[in-house]
């Protein structure tokens, strides 16, 4: 039965995964209904705002097949009632028997799932492949959910010596094929981009989330271009291929303030260096993404510009959470060193 | 057999990296026996130069239990009369029925050593962990024997955006513990360290390898310094830890050919970033090791000078051939990529 969860599991946070960049401010959360018998009969994850839950979704699928089965979810049932009703009672509705979820709610609103399921008879498990959740498809939300501000990955691609461009300001590519489509996928998934005015002026760059041959992807991130000047007219990034927030400020606070109040949840900065240094200087990257080429350039200009630092006992201090090849590039993740 | 060679060649490995750093201009290179049973009975690496190669070594330690045996040798055995008489007579002599080779000598005044061997009617095979010793101890030596140049590592550590110090100049300690000690441990078995003047001008560095105590090493490398100013009285590099060599240019064809005449095969560059970008601009970098501390700073110098290059298309093509953590940090080695 163990590998029957794990399996369930592994195709909860795939559920999961898929739906990401669609349901902010919501979780995007997958859910398997496994049968008595421990087969899967219903798989369903988080819709849109408005719409049901991965529970509800699962259930559905599973019709009566849940009854005396087992739901395994990637995040804590909730027991409050929103928009939707709460998932506990559609559950409990359902006749399920036990209930795995990978991660806790820490909503204190949505909380309480748990005991719910408990006084109902429902026999409840959670912790099973927690650090995959949390690390993956739920780590925006939770960031929101425990600090009330959007999650932050800052994503750069540079040279093995650090630089983003070369003298000449050229920059393409830096990075791989594999690497670009790597952070396509990554724009599709999340509910905004963050640029400064300087890249739109220096790139041009559209901000939209494109597939190897160039043409756009069916879901758009929200474009946000933070300064205080104006745009130039019929710049790429006011086309109408995604909708563009323009915020005059470069406070990386009243930045996340903005979004948040929109319901963004999940964003990724891209630059330039001033803005970045901007954001690690006020301690809102939650997430450094970093795509190494091993190339060598000697001069041009860097990822990170001024971030309040002027000592070495200063430097802001990460820890790697993972290294991976992005075909020839070196891709390096690492999360604030808070320790 | 097959295992007990893939042992054996291992255990040849070892010896070879054992000696490494003492044997220039000679290739450090290891060698077992195995007896008729296939036991280890004797092992050997080549002594500094005048002194035994690893073949005879490991024969006088096997004795006669070598007849009828199997020498295995990191390298192709040399068959030619230089200070020592050729290894192929002395295997020869010793009744060895098999010898076993990782790599070809790529030098023609030693080769022929397999068919001297296969003249005698000695079976030879080549080519079991070739990759590991070619990419291992005798990688700087083939390079010197195939372009009559020293081998270059550049090594440098830096923070995740690509500064070697903070804004104020301050750069200890950039890397992690684990780092430094593999760095000193490097030094230990290389040739010659290699600093700009500039590098002991502002960080009065010592270049020799120390343990994790502080304590000098028993073996130290020529320190080399580069640069056409005088070097400071009292300068810890003119110390009597080590012998220090100062070399009245910049160039790097001067520098290296300078050092191959003192038959120095493995060069460790350490800076700064002019004489790095002069080296890596005149292709002289034949591997990168780049020690990535998982931190930002935002400001302070980069890690390489000016190396040429002005626009994107002309940057130094490398290829990463091994990404490791090292405590904390990334240890990325790159070689230069020739497609």
């Amino acid at each position: 039965m163990d590998d029957k969860l794990t399996a369930a599991m592994r195709a909860a946070i795939a559920g999961s995964d898929a739906v990401r960049g669609t349901t902010s401010p919501n979780p995007p959360v997958g859910c398997v209904i496994l049968d008595a018998d421990g087969n899967q009969v219903g798989v369903g994850a988080t819709q849109p705002p408005g719409g049901s839950h991965a529970e509800v979704m699962a259930l559905v699928d599973a019709g009566t097949k849940a009854r005396g089965g087992t739901a395994v979810v990637t995040l804590e049932p909730c027991a409050h009632h929103g928009r939707t009703p709460p998932c506990t009672r559609a559950l409990i509705a359902a006749g399920v028997k036990t209930v795995v979820f990978a991660v806790a709610d820490p909503n204190p609103a949505a909380a309480g799932g748990r005991t719910v399921l408990t006084e109902a008879g429902v026999t409840v498990e959670s912790g099973l492949l927690a650090d995959e959740v949390e690390r993956g498809p739920l780590r925006a939300w939770l960031h929101y959910a425990r600090t009330g501000r959007p999650h932050v990955t800052w994503k750069y691609a540079a040279t093995l010596d650090g630089r983003v461009a070369a003298a000449d300001g050229t920059s393409r590519w830096i990075s791989s094929p594999a690497s670009r489509a790597q952070v396509h996928d990554l724009r599709r998934r999340i509910d905004a981009i963050v640029a400064g005015r300087g890249t739109i002026l220096a790139d041009d760059s559209a901000l939209t989330a494109r597939d190897a041959d160039g043409t756009t992807a069916d879901r758009q991130p929200l474009r946000v271009v933070v300064g205080t000047g104006d745009l130039p007219e019929g710049a790429r990034v006011l086309d109408d291929a995604a909708e563009t927030l323009h915020l005059r400020t470069r406070e990386p606070s009243e930045v996340l303030a903005a979004l948040g109040e929109r319901g963004v949840v999940d964003v990724l900065l891209e630059g330039g260096p001033t803005l970045a240094g901007a954001f690690v200087q006020a301690g809102a990257v939650d997430r450094v993404l970093a795509y190494v080429a091993p190339t060598l350039l000697g001069d041009g200009p860097v990822a990170l510009g001024a971030s309040g630092v002027s000592t070495i006992t200063g430097a802001h201090r990460f820890r790697v959470e993972g290294v991976t090849m992005c075909g020839p590039d070196v891709r390096i993740s690492a999360v604030p060193d808070r320790n």
